[in-house]
């Protein structure tokens, strides 16, 4: 059941705990779903390997970053697990859990960025993650799709896939998490979303608020059943959710990579998907948290910018002509749609 | 004469009024400066022509954003002149100029980035601003330079115009504003200087505080007479040297353009180029004052963004193989050094 968000202080804050296997438990998972990940793409992809780094982090932890690099389909494609701890949250992290101030704290995730050199086939993006620190624990993440020549069936396809995914845990998941996405893959100078969506996440820690996101302290929020609060829900069960999430990922994208591969395309289209990368590079270095708190933390500089495309084209003042399909894009997909009920205006 | 910091609140803080017609002053000398580049760079070019777009700005004022693309020399060259007003100084300029909060501003100013096509001829820029709001007035800008392949001699001349240039003023400015441009246009992330630096200076208000940069408040420099404090100089005084700097970019860059475009540059150049200009981006959209601030107040996106270079290469985990020029550009160039008094090591 879903209250609105001015009834919040009347839910119960108690939190479940997680198991004392907790950290072992999820980081496993992480690193099979890398592992899962890896084979299913490199199956799809027909020619490239995946080249493996394994670093270590001074300050404690460490990861492997995988790279495929010029495949039969992927120009370039990132895989990287890490699991990381340390004394002190950053600031940026401290402001949403103060809980967590004064605390180590413990995190672990996967994240992907795909690549692929048919302007047909979309870029993708997949990041799952998990926290502990002193007394609170959450999860984040989720994924999402960026075409440059996008088909609506496609974009159905891997919603529903997604939703199917959430619905399986709660009927609230997929209505909240997709309007997530939307607000947070948007590059506002250009007031476009980054693609057409998918789901997004951060701070579930089954105390039932389900939605931290940009507009959370917005009134207008406040009258939205699709931005309310949920019944408490165990580790266990975000957990359950989490995994359930990073599996759906190759049934959501493999088809689209399968129904596309095979198109022809010539200057024109990659001239356009060469120029629609520059917007990847504009959101993940201008808004996107990981990369900034990455870059600004000591990360490893190059597995953090592992999500920058091979080559990418800026173009001053460019407009795609009106009646095109690039055109298109601007006017339909980059836009938030509510892609699983789509109905065609024609 | 310069004073170390430990004694700066003995220095008067009086400041030297702007005549009455300050600002149009120093607007018509940025669109005159604006024009005297643009011109000089066609003329270098012998191609490419500049085509401009006047616009707008709603809150007020405006600018008029000139671009040459495709030319004999530039792959892209982007040069603006803007002048806007308006209530409020964002946030991160009141935290440096407190005496301006609850005023109107007004602000005008030159930008310059050129993206040269032959990697030997090195990427440069430039910027001058001048603002005024309630009782404080500032200039601030700069000149840098970022080779993919440097020579020695091709610094050196670089460095020597801009410092002849300044110690027609002062002979304090060169040395502090060059260390402020090695600081300023660093990539933490990657440890590199953007380029061989050149010189960089914001918030001269007359006040006799020169430097204003990332390290004025570490105490080492408090022991370094290089980020002293000058005596009060007046606005036509400030007015004349940025006027100087503004006029000395052509002298400096010109030169080095004639040397090097008839170079002869093949495939491994122009890689290694478009990979280099991803720092570029980097920096651009990581650090960059201006375009942050530009970007999250609505600015002109196309303009702003015109220091983005045509086409952009990453490779995950490159290294210059030793012994190579590449190899010497991390090693000594991207580095800071003293380079008016460089002697060759060999």
């Amino acid at each position: 059941m879903v209250k609105s968000f001015s009834d919040k202080k009347s839910l119960s804050s108690s939190r479940s705990l997680p198991p004392s296997d907790s950290r072992q438990r999820v980081s496993e998972f992480m690193k099979g779903l890398q592992d899962k990940i890896c084979a299913g793409l490199e199956e799809l992809d027909g020619e490239g390997n995946f080249q493996e780094d394994s670093w270590v982090r001074e300050e404690g932890g460490g990861g492997r970053s995988r790279v495929l690099k010029a495949g039969g389909v992927f120009e370039q494609g990132g895989v990287n697990f890490s699991e990381v701890w340390g004394k002190d949250l950053p600031p940026s992290i401290l402001v949403q859990r103060p809980e967590a101030a004064g605390h180590g704290f413990y995190a672990t995730g996967t994240s992907m960025v795909l690549h692929p050199r048919n302007p047909y086939v979309p870029t993708v993006h997949l990041n799952y993650r998990y926290f502990e620190a002193g007394p609170v624990w959450w999860f984040g993440g989720g994924i999402d799709l960026t075409p440059y020549y996008p088909f609506v069936e496609d974009v159905i396809q891997f919603h529903q896939t997604l939703k199917t995914a959430c619905d399986r845990h709660h009927s609230e998941y997929y209505p909240i998490f997709k309007l997530w996405c939307d607000e947070y893959f948007y590059l506002k100078h250009r007031q476009e979303t980054r693609g057409v969506g998918g789901i997004f996440f951060d701070y579930q820690d089954g105390t039932g608020k389900l939605y931290h996101g940009p507009l959370a302290e917005s009134p207008a929020h406040g009258q939205s059943d699709a931005v309310g609060e949920l019944e408490p829900r165990t580790w266990e069960q975000i957990f359950a959710f989490v995994q359930e999430c990073g599996n759906a990922f190759l049934p959501a994208y493999r088809p689209i990579v399968e129904r596309r591969q095979g198109t022809e395309w010539g200057d024109r289209e990659r001239n356009f998907q060469l120029y629609r990368r520059g917007r990847y590079v504009e959101f993940n270095l201008i808004y996107d948290r990981g990369t900034i708190f990455g870059l600004q933390t000591n990360g490893r500089t190059e597995s953090i910018l592992m999500s920058l495309p091979p080559l990418v084209r800026w173009e001053y003042s460019y407009q795609p002509e009106p009646g095109t399909p690039e055109a298109a894009l601007y006017e339909t997909f980059l836009k938030p749609q509510d892609w699983v009920n789509w109905q065609a205006n024609s």
